[in-house]
């Protein structure tokens, strides 16, 4: 039989064990539901046995449980992947606005409704109904298949990066792959290649060591708010262009294939414009909004607070203001560099009154893949052969730190594999799965796999 | 009998009263010592019927009531005086760093120790004595008087310019007096003579809709934060140079004469850099720090906030950011011709992916009153002939709401005679009045109140 066949006959049952994940609900942040946390590791622990593997277990970490499996029926010169998933889910709050209850799935036209159902439960679960295809036809996948699904990824996967440091070689790969995100739309499939990184600081700067009143000294002594409005003023050139020397150096430029790739993905300026909440779009002129919010670098003030924010008027003349900035990197910059020459370039421009500190918060490599690696082809042809359309190629302006962690500590690259829809709502009320994307997720994989082998 | 004999024959008698006063726990802001605000009211009004005032009353308002007294013995072609004063003060916290009880009136040496000692019964206390000397040696005082003293000066005098507008009349004079202020020093006797006006608004940048996620917009939508922070660094050009356009034209200039009177103030560079906690002073290079703290105008950004505030990271690319920016006026500049031109400048500089709103919370005009017109002539020389020096002539960088209130309702000047020491401690624990300066102050009057009548 062909694992398609397979699929195709055992689709009501491949639900209805999607269902029965659905209903725990293992909603990592609140601590009542530690226990369904952990029966879904347990579940998921079974279902992988079930589906051939022959080792499964639960690892403990600081939190909630690790899922780790391993089938390695390929050989040592076989391709090795890693699969990356999460069972935990957001909580449903406000329960009010649920037109179904989000822990009893709910089916309504070709669409499953359910916490978790596209995030990240029914994408997670693709790749076990994808090796049991061929473990139930062929006996066993044709590639060697690691399986890591965390139980902490709602939470920001604060025990992961360590995890993966503490069982580097039990983790050890070839290439990762995750089922954790979108595609355009149900007719036009597309891969993430390339994730923004980050680097997070925060500025405070000082003038005065107390706060002093504005009758007696405005004039005469700088005051901190404005010299940093100051310095954030020149943190920027023209629209969109950070001005801090050096900052563009390890940029790697947008070519003319990747520009015109970029350009195949459907935008429609007004409703992106709705969706903003802007009248405007804004930034570098040469770059189209697409390439500004995904491949190109950038500079952001998300918090600055300094002297009297509450109502009415205070003449202060405070001692010290803040600013959290976070630049956006692309490939090839380094977090590390880019605040050193931010801290230098600040040093440099701060005026002698003042004293100026920026404290790293936290920071994220960028990661691109590239598109003509053996493994993202191999993607681009699966999702070509189930879709009938040839995928996108995409960059996402935001971090997976997952991705960065594979990269530094495993040395690999990730393939972003998703089935979601745009639409799915993620994080809200009536969050929802396509069920054919479950179905073609899963044919979409097993088609990955067989070129992976070849 | 000639009134200073007079005064130095009653000093004992005349502290005791004050020491009355100051036992009354007067305090504007607490709703328990209402009826200590009510006492010292009385109080008042006794002592100033008892100085020879034919007329005193407790005239009420919404908070605490005023006293108000008038005697016009020197018929209508003569001066008539308003003396301000506030019989209200600072609450004592905290006590503990008190050596001697706030309410308990005690002398040390050539001090007395009390709450209000300075500010301001001790130096309102004057006014009452001189009348009453000029009472007692010549039956009445040569200028018509009439005296206007608060209960919430403390407070913020929230109700003082409803009362003047309702009592314009009533309150007609030349000139009014105020001592509730320092000399230099005990040797060196000051004439405040300008005070900087004030125009404090809110500026809201408002951008997208709703707060964004820098991952999916950042690069792409201009971050309101980025966007207040370089308007704020547009407001300046040159260091304490105000690049709004307009913003100088009704500045009116400093003359040599003048700038060689403020040159006079003794100015110890190193102590005043210790006082404000900086290493280095700022501002306009072409005039001192005297200068640019008093007779100069200013912006500062009095307080900033956006995005998010709280500790570690979010990367939020947020709606609106949020500025209060005060600008201390000088002679002849116009509070709201000045928020006009900052609301117009704003518009103008503002990038078209933001808008932005001006708020007006709060206004104030400058004051000056010339150093050669009469009534600050008649000052000059009654502090020279008691402290055997000329008094400085200086400017203050804060505003009193009641002179600009005086000029604006009752078209008069303001004579600014204080005889506190800059080390009084107002507002802080052990609060002294220096006892020279209260018999001093009276003798000082006793002089303005002569010269003021020839």
């Amino acid at each position: 039989m062909d694992p398609f066949d397979y699929v195709r006959a055992n689709q009501s049952r491949f639900l209805a064990e999607l269902l029965d994940l659905l209903r725990i609900p293992s909603i990592s942040t609140q601590p009542e539901h530690k226990p369904d946390v952990e029966r879904a590791a347990a579940w998921l622990r079974d279902q992988l046995l079930a589906a051939g593997f022959p080792h499964a277990d639960i690892l403990p970490t600081a939190g909630h449980p690790v899922v780790y499996a391993e089938w390695l029926p390929a050989g040592p010169h076989a391709p090795t992947i890693l699969i990356y998933g999460h069972y935990d889910v957001q909580p449903p709050d406000p329960l009010d606005e649920w037109r179904t209850p989000p822990f009893e799935p709910t089916i309504v036209g070709d669409d499953l409704f359910a916490r978790g159902a596209s995030d990240d439960k029914g994408q997670l679960y693709t790749h076990l109904k994808a090796i049991e295809a061929f473990q139930a036809t062929a006996g066993a996948p044709p590639v060697n298949v690691k399986c890591i699904f965390e139980g902490e990824e709602e939470i920001g996967s604060p025990n992961l990066e360590l995890f993966v440091r503490q069982h580097a070689e039990l983790l050890a790969a070839d290439v990762a792959v995750i089922s954790d995100a979108d595609i355009l739309s149900k007719d036009l499939p597309s891969i993430v290649y390339a994730l923004r990184g980050m680097a997070y600081v925060e500025v405070e700067v000082t003038g005065p060591d107390h706060d002093l009143h504005s009758g007696i000294y405005g004039g005469a002594v700088l005051n901190p708010n404005n010299a940093l409005c100051a310095m954030i003023a020149r943190l920027h050139d023209t629209p969109g262009h950070v001005a801090i020397p050096g900052f563009y150096d390890q940029v790697r430029d947008l070519d003319p294939d990747e520009r015109a790739e970029l350009a195949r993905i459907p935008f429609d300026r007004a409703a992106w414009l709705r969706e903003a909440g802007v009248e405007t779009d804004w930034g570098e002129p040469d770059y189209t909004i697409v390439e500004r919010a995904t491949a190109r670098p950038t500079l952001d003030v998300n918090g600055i607070w300094g002297g009297y924010t509450q109502p009415g008027a205070k003449t202060v003349l405070p001692g010290r203001a803040c600013a959290k900035i976070s630049m956006r990197l692309v490939p090839d910059q380094e977090p590390a560099q880019i605040v050193q020459m931010l801290r230098d370039y600040l040093a440099h421009i701060a005026p002698p009154a003042v004293t100026v500190q920026v404290r790293d918060l936290h920071s994220g490599r960028p990661a691109i893949v590239g598109r003509d690696s053996p493994a993202m082809q191999a993607a681009r042809r699966a999702y070509a052969a189930v879709f009938g359309q040839e995928p996108v190629f995409v960059r996402s302006g935001g971090s997976i730190p997952v991705v960065a962690t594979f990269q530094q500590v495993l040395g690999i690259e990730t393939i972003l594999m998703g089935f979601g829809l745009p639409d799915d709502r993620l994080h809200s009320p009536n969050e929802k799965f396509h069920l054919p994307n479950f179905y073609k997720g899963i044919e979409t994989l097993i088609h990955f796999l067989r070129l992976l082998s070849v």
